[in-house]
């Protein structure tokens, strides 16, 4: 169920964000001279390419040109899909003589357009460099090629009882290269911190093709510019990450999770309030869902629905995890929060649902992962994933819907739903609009709405997801003039041709 | 105790690294018109300057002349206290219009000369700037001004329930700017990461006087490159630090330590794993001593002493904290833990003494961060804070005092002591040359051999501290050409003109 398959893609995506690539510096296409060279570094099976000699079928193509939401298509004719550093190098070298455009692609899960070509450009999946370099299980530092599945990781270092710092829907596809990419963030961000403190070090092929061996193992190293910070989060723009070392920490002896149900989002804050103090470092997730996507998860099969009467009068929910060391503890823990919620004279909650088995705390987890791709089958989604102050969620995604509603889009045939869901803990909003499909109304209706109403909270327009070719024009809504042109000025700096990720990032 | 003075400078500190200077660009020394044009933009008693028409007595500006350990000597003569980001943006604007070097000074308490002008640059005291702007008890945010000290943010959110995320045996003297810009690690580290990922934001003035708004409060911002990132330990290179917005965890409900004696050095690695796997999520400090640390540390009557059978045939000593959310279970866990060391058929400690007060708790403390300011009352330190795998801690100590026995230079009249001590869980070994005096001849066997260990262990030549004056012709040992040449296109792009703190950092 948490594995993520792309087989509803659609045949005919809208297409979006064009725009952008105007202001890319002119670039060559692939040609069958390129290809020839390609087939010189690579072995045959890792280039695909519509051009000859290779001459794949261009559905073959297919799984690299269209993104995970169906929303981006590329029209890359090759993709090519190294085995090492030094093949990564060799080609990306080549194409910045020859100034082509390359599109570091992972697996491809990313939600805003970043890892789909906006032209022909070339893509370097990193698909086959999916290596496990090392591990110490005294330190926690595992060191991964960058192609690496998150899920793959996760397997690998669990006899030792490590698990990975990050968790997200997409472990089934995502890779950690990507994700080191995209810097993103998940579920576990609340209890073990964002990747800019718990990634080691990187190994990255730079826009030259010279190789940046910063594949450190150190846990603290206070040598000069920390550079390989800017690689995390730049989402392929600065260089293909190849190698990957990052902190794991020890897995828990005991998890545990509780669904709590709220008569309304006011009490989602004191909420928040009371379970830090009381579970305080055992606490590892606090995500909220609101009643909509609540249900739009048990519609579509995603984990296990509530009773009736759990549910009754209910205007949100929360999930609630603990990890800790000792099973005893953490369930004393648990339960003494419960008691103090249920006994409260006036209660912020009407009911929990605390799991009582591995497979209850798996289908208690996926209602709440299980909402994205819920959106999914439902519909189209407009997806923005923003930072705004937790008091302004629920009046964010109200006041969205009522905009909607003011422009006649709320409808059957135009925005079936508008989403609330996400990490409380992290400030963190999922705002979804599930539309019957793409459209250029619904699109002008939500932007610039949506990021004026985040900047007039200093909010974030991308709290994980990133920028990619979706939000290039939406940056300056949470970035100041001086952070764009410093920005620039970095990006000349490694990629003075402009070959990597062209129109991505930067506006 | 824990509050660090400079009472016991020397008055003729010995010189070093005075080369590095010679690659800056030229830069023109403060002069009489300088001083009037401060003089405009603050009030008189920001300006400490022996030249007219302030003519302050040379004396005045001993403290920021002179480093914490008495090895550093500059000859500023004039000091400015800006009291807001806007008098920093004046001052600096005009230094770059003059072409005048600026060193940004927080309190001084940095190790590798970084804070200490190299010849007569202008000393940029950040030491009015101390005001909280911001605390958010829910998230846990905290924004203030650079120039606050440690201890006090520590003392101003803790009737809120938080803590800093770092602590520091110069808590009482140095400044979060400080910290952020040398990236300090500290004692917490273990337990709440490195500021680079508990930093939410920064102000910066920029070498131009531009000021970079980037003091967001948000957790979770993926809105282009994470820019904060470069100035986290570029230790005032790239611009002046002016606010901080940071992540403060919840305080813990309870903490306990306790200090182990073991028999030999191997005993540190397999105790480590120990302890990880049965503290857990609330082990918050594991630190290691060496007999020779402890015994100065003791003599120079810091902390409470162990007594004389506890100490008897302890070749180390290693400190262990836990902080946790309920009192009972944390010293359940602890005890347990105790249980299981003693009750070992091979016992891997020959004793442990666990604080039974807050009054315990403290002097336990005081024993480990007082080694620090011991050593300073011994002699003249050497200081080599370095990353090595935790195996060879014990021999780089060993090996440095042989190396220097080799020499003829292990008596009295030399070096007193060769001593080791660190925050294991991060890998971090503090090793200690104590001397009579600073000499030559001594330097010369230090270096380039302790940096030669530590590259043939891939490790880094500054764990902590930085590179500062002392270290820039180390730098390489730690990292590579490409990533050198990458860090000095940084630092052309932020500082052109090479203003901002000259000669440090970079070779
Ligand atoms: C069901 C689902 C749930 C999700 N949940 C979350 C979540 O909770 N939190 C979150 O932050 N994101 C989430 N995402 C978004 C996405 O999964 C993440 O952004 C993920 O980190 C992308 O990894 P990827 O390997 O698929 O990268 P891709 O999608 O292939 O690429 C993403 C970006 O990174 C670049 N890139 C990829 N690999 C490299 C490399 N090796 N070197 C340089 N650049 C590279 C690409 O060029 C592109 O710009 C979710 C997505 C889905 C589909
Ligand atoms: C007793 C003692 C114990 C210590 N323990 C530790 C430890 O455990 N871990 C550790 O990492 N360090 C430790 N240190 C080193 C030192 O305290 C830290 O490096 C501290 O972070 C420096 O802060 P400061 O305000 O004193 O900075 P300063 O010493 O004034 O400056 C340090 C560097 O930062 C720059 N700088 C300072 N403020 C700014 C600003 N606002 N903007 C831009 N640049 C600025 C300076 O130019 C200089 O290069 C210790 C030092 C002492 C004396």
């Amino acid at each position: 169920m948490l594995a993520v398959t792309r087989s509803s893609l659609p045949r005919v995506p809208w297409r979006v964000c064009r725009a952008a690539y105007a202001t890319a510096p002119s670039l060559n296409p692939v040609i069958e001279q390129d290809i020839h060279h390609f087939s010189k570094i690579l072995p045959s099976t890792s280039v695909v390419s519509t051009l000859s000699p290779v001459a794949s079928p261009a559905s073959d193509l297919d799984q690299f040109n269209n993104d995970w939401m169906g929303k981006y298509k590329g029209q890359a004719t090759t993709v090519v899909k190294p085995k090492s550093t030094h093949e990564v190098s060799q080609i990306v070298r080549h194409c910045w003589e020859r100034r082509i455009g390359v599109v570091p692609q992972g697996g491809n899960t990313g939600l805003v357009g970043g890892s789909i070509p906006l032209k022909d450009e070339l893509v370097l999946s990193l698909a086959n460099m999916n290596k496990v370099r090392s591990f110490d299980p005294i330190s926690g530092v595992l060191v991964a090629d960058a192609g690496c599945i998150l899920q793959s990781l996760t397997d690998y270092i669990a006899p030792h009882n490590h698990i990975m710092p990050l968790d997200l829907g997409a472990k089934g596809s995502c890779q950690i290269g990507g994700n080191v990419s995209t810097n993103a963030g998940g579920l576990r961000l609340l209890r073990y911190g964002s990747l800019h403190g718990t990634v080691l070090g990187l190994e990255v092929v730079l826009p030259d093709g010279t190789i940046l061996d910063q594949l450190t193992t150190l846990r603290k190293d206070n040598t000069g510019y920390d550079l390989k910070q800017l690689f995390i989060g730049s989402e392929g723009t600065l260089g293909v990450i190849t190698g990957v070392s990052i902190l794991t920490p020890p897995a828990p002896q005991a998890s545990n999770n509780v669904i709590l149900a709220l008569p309304k989002f006011d009490n989602v804050l004191p909420l928040y309030k009371l379970v830090k103090q009381q579970l305080s470092e055992i606490l590892s997730a606090f995500e909220f869902i609101d009643r909509t996507a609540y249900e739009l998860a048990v519609k579509h099969g995603q984990g296990r629905a509530l009773s009736d009467e759990d549910v009754r009068g209910a205007a949100c929910f929360v999930l609630v995890e603990t990890s800790g060391g000792r099973r005893e503890h953490d369930e004393e823990k648990l339960n003494h929060l419960l008691e103090t919620l249920l006994e409260a004279e006036k209660p912020l909650i009407n009911t929990g649902v605390l799991s009582q088995s591995p497979a209850q705390f798996s289908s208690l987890w996926a209602l709440r992962e299980g909402v994205t791709e819920a959106i999914s089958k439902e519909g189209k989604a407009y997806k923005y994933d923003i930072s705004v102050p937790l008091s302004s969620f629920q009046d964010v995604v109200d006041g969205t819907r009522e905009h909607l509603r003011s422009k006649g889009l709320l409808n059957d045939s135009a925005v079936k739903h508008v989403i609330g869901y996400g990490h409380v803990g992290d400030g963190n909003l999922h705002l979804n609009v599930v539309a019957e499909s793409y459209s250029p109304e619904i699109q002008a209706a939500l932007e610039p709405y949506v990021y004026e109403v985040v900047a007039s909270h200093r909010g974030s327009v991308s709290a994980e997801h990133g920028i990619g070719s979706m939000k290039t024009h939406a940056l300056h809504y949470s970035k100041d003039e001086v952070s764009i042109a410093l920005m620039k000025k970095i990006k000349e700096i490694f990629d003075p041709r402009g070959i990597m990720n062209p129109g991505k990032v930067l506006p």
